[in-house]
């Protein structure tokens, strides 16, 4: 069975796919609305754990909403998972059997409800699947020390392509780069450069 | 890592020993208040399938409980519910490193909620994993018929060793055959008698 799964190179989805390729073949496929280059570094992580890579080019209208919206919120929650579920859809129309993504039990965004998820299902056809969505946060570090060589920094210098990249990218253009500070707290991000 | 898996045979806990073999040392245990002799069939199953397996006793005031949940309810979710909280929290005393149960994401029972996971987390310092919770039916029918092989049929002429099983022998022995057929719906089980 072909599954897409979702993918910015960080750990948690690095982690999804080796948890899939036993039972499926696996693709992953780094959703991006064309802002920057970021999706090159996840390109390169698939490449160098194995696995088949796509770019998946998102609605440049939904990263605007998006920004919108985390201009009114103050912060970029709401932004983030308007933007998953939005990549979601698009991975759904690719023709794949299954979708996943990287979503952990402790995660507070982005999240896909189960009413989400079998609307998804029903309305596309395919299954989607959270694999880490029955990990919670210690049993995620434990494998990723396992399984995964990692870099670990600041948001704004670690070479990863989720959507915070790219909207930070756009409100940095827009607004500035101290808008960037006011509206995305700091925290430390992970890149996986290879898998053990 | 060393991981303890309640196992009944089914299909779902026998799936959940799959997804996670790749990452830890599993042990199948499977939770009996020695009414029965059904927990023999679910070691069967896991000698075959090439797993370490242990009995999990419980306690029986606590199979008396949720015969009485079940009578006063007229049906058996909370009562199974109960004794799987229960079977959890003795599982989590074991000493593994992680504890897993086969609990799907479309499931009524048993369920584990977010708040409950960390909670037994905390309290125990192991980790809690539900390997399935991120896998709607159809994702788990289609994995069962590429990778499982069963056996399906209604639950009294299954072999099986899940908690229902051994409530419905309590009650018939206590109120006879007939209350059982009162007090749990007909539906379809399914026993693995081998993994592909």
């Amino acid at each position: 069975m072909e599954l897409g799964l979702l993918y910015s190179g960080g750990k948690d989805s690095t982690l999804a796919a080796l948890l899939l390729e036993e039972f499926y073949d696996v693709t992953l496929t780094t959703a991006q609305f064309g802002i920057s280059d970021d999706w090159k570094h996840a390109r390169k992580t698939a490449e160098t754990a194995g696995f088949e890579f796509e770019r998946l080019e998102l609605d440049p209208d939904v990263a605007d909403e998006a920004v919108e919206i985390i201009r009114e919120d103050g912060f970029p929650r709401n932004g983030i998972q308007h933007v998953h579920l939005h990549a979601l859809e698009e991975l759904a129309e690719r023709g794949f059997d299954a979708i996943a993504d990287g979503t952990r039990r402790d995660d507070r965004v982005p999240t896909v409800s189960r009413a989400q998820a079998q609307s998804l299902e029903d309305r596309h056809d395919v299954d989607y699947i959270a694999p880490l969505s029955g990990f919670g946060r210690t049993a995620v570090d434990r494998l990723v020390e396992s399984h995964l060589e990692v870099t670990v920094g600041p948001s704004e210098a670690i070479d990863r392509a989720d959507y915070e990249a790219e909207l930070r990218t756009l409100i940095a253009e827009e607004d500035g780069p101290a808008a960037v500070g006011d509206l995305f707290p700091d925290h430390e991000q992970t890149y996986v450069t290879d898998v053990r």
